[in-house]
């Protein structure tokens, strides 16, 4: 038993020199290296966009979508959707740890991995037999590795497995959007959130609050998300607009906060086009934590560039140090954040 | 005369709402509003990859090239490449000022626009006369305007035009180095840039070394370009290595830093695939700048997440105030670096 690279490059087979996740082919053999961890899996959780055009290409056939499902693991040893280049996550039980392994797991643990499925080795041993191809919740038998740097998290006991998954999806936000309040030289932070009804947006609605900031704004598409958001207590405000409608935006922010735009606007829409009006509803100063996976980054580049706006763009990085945990403390805090959770199970995933 | 939109938005012909970079066209009707410049043309700076579409569609007949450039700024009251999405600068006086302008110009001023030129309303009276369509420099009679919000800098006196014009042309990138570096909490901060051979990588040098970087590392493709910068000053250390390998590039970095990755990464090398090296050459807690426009988001994001790197990524904002008098300025202080954009004039605009 050797010790493996810790982002897992011993186990590319193809092209050479190239990241797990870059890579066209990895290598699942069971036997770890002694700082992997192998995972006996139970379910796998296609991301969205990667389903959604499984089943449209299949035109709704949920056996052939299988077959094609088990066809891309066998070839690429890994759930990577080479159309949309997306994955999804996986849940499952501590297998076997490495003696050198410094995630800290235990045999026996039950647990979901927070890194994409587009970089974990994969073998399905079941044929998806229990899988009818037509949900993105594929039952699975088979196993998985993660590497030194990859990232799992135990599934608490106390909230129903669903909203769990759903939580941890999305569980980057929150920490991010913590550090960023947290470390504004005022104490009068404005947090405006873009698609504040949704996941990752009523999570960072939450962080903003728990990081001490002055005013919470929830920004979002329609009346009947507004509603859902009133009476929680997660956002001081809450106002109506079309986060792809740049001045129509700025002018909703503005108004809403007094007449300043946001010291820190937190981007969860994801839809394409969201850039311009997330840099004018920013004040001079602060910064924009762009979460969306639909972000464009010349669009923003050359958007605060053309705009003449001096505001700091922060690539919404999924993994920060802690960060399951933290959401899950939030969902425990608030119980209006788990009701909202617990609505949006069976919903569409934010595509990641 | 009445005040604009700061951002131009009334100079949106069409469609309603959108910002004048989004537009399909714009008015460049030579009446001014009180908050907003006219500029008369003296030439086109076309960016590289606009020009490089428009001759290859037309197979280099340069009388093509040129009727095409009316054409679209005829159509379109800008010069907004509809293939690449992509503009440039301009060149021109200062021919008239809005008693309302915040630009602080004044009438007689020799300027080079800093705002694209996909969202500057312009008309063109000679039917480019003088161009030949076969160099991306563009003599050009007419005029441009600038809004409340535009950046315009004024040629300094001292500097050969062509020169000052590829400084301006990257001068966000120092100023933002200058600032993530200058704030960093510790003293011995390292920085490594990436593509430190070109225009905004040796000014990015320079800027960290002016934030008093403890350690500035140039990495550069090849030898050659190693070659460039030994002996001028701007680097303590030199490394060769290719940005797009990134175990490869993490180590050379390490190595060159004595076993660690940088505080700060920037990256300036203008082909796609530098992100997961760049996140990789990395020390947790460090800052990446990305400015190559070649960079993806979704690459950055899921990268870091999936290397369970805890770095922060920035989107590399072209406008800071003070951006253009400060790339002077390093210019102006540092000969080397007036010789490398000497010799750089003429080679490919890096794309922005």
């Amino acid at each position: 038993m050797s010790t493996g690279s810790p982002v897992g490059s011993h186990r590319v087979v193809n092209p050479a020199g190239a990241l797990p996740q870059a890579a066209e082919r990895l290598d699942p053999d069971p036997e770890i290296a002694d700082d992997e961890v192998r995972i006996a899996i139970e379910r796998l959780n296609l991301d969205a966009a990667s389903f959604r055009q499984l089943r449209t290409a299949h035109g709704g056939d949920g056996a052939a979508v299988r077959a094609e499902v088990l066809d891309i693991v066998q070839r690429r040893g890994k759930m990577h959707n080479p159309v949309t280049g997306s994955g999804g996550m996986l849940i499952g039980t501590v297998d076997a740890v490495g003696p050198r392994s410094p995630l800290g797991l235990k045999v026996g643990q039950k647990v979901a991995t927070l890194v994409s499925l587009t970089l974990t080795p994969l073998r399905i041993t079941d044929g998806l037999a229990a899988w009818d191809g037509a949900s993105e919740q594929v039952p699975a038998e088979g196993h998985a590795i993660l590497f030194g740097r990859s990232i799992a998290a135990v599934l608490p006991a106390d909230l129903p497995e669903p909203v769990a998954l759903a939580v941890l999806d999305v569980c980057g936000a929150p920490a991010l959007v913590r550090r960023v309040v947290a470390r504004r030289p005022h104490a009068a932070t404005t947090v405006a959130v873009l698609g504040a009804a949704g996941k990752s947006g009523s999570l960072s609605l939450a962080a903003a609050r728990d990081a001490h900031a002055a005013t919470v704004l929830a920004v979002v598409r329609t009346e009947d998300e507004a509603a859902r958001l009133r009476g929680t207590g997660l956002a001081d405000r809450i106002t109506v607009a079309d986060a792809t409608d740049p001045l129509g935006l700025a002018e909703a922010v503005t108004a809403a906060l007094d007449g300043r735009g946001a010291d820190v606007t937190v981007v969860c829409v994801d839809v394409p086009g969201c850039e311009h009006g997330a840099i004018l509803a920013t004040a001079t100063g602060g910064t924009v934590v762009f979460f969306s996976m639909a972000t464009s980054f010349p669009a923003a580049a050359l958007g605060a560039e053309g705009l003449a706006a001096d505001v700091e763009m922060l690539i919404g990085n999924g993994y920060v140090p802690g960060h399951a945990d933290y959401a899950l403390h939030l969902v425990d805090s608030h119980p209006a954040l788990a009701e909202l959770f617990t609505t949006r199970v069976g919903e569409p995933e934010e595509a990641r």
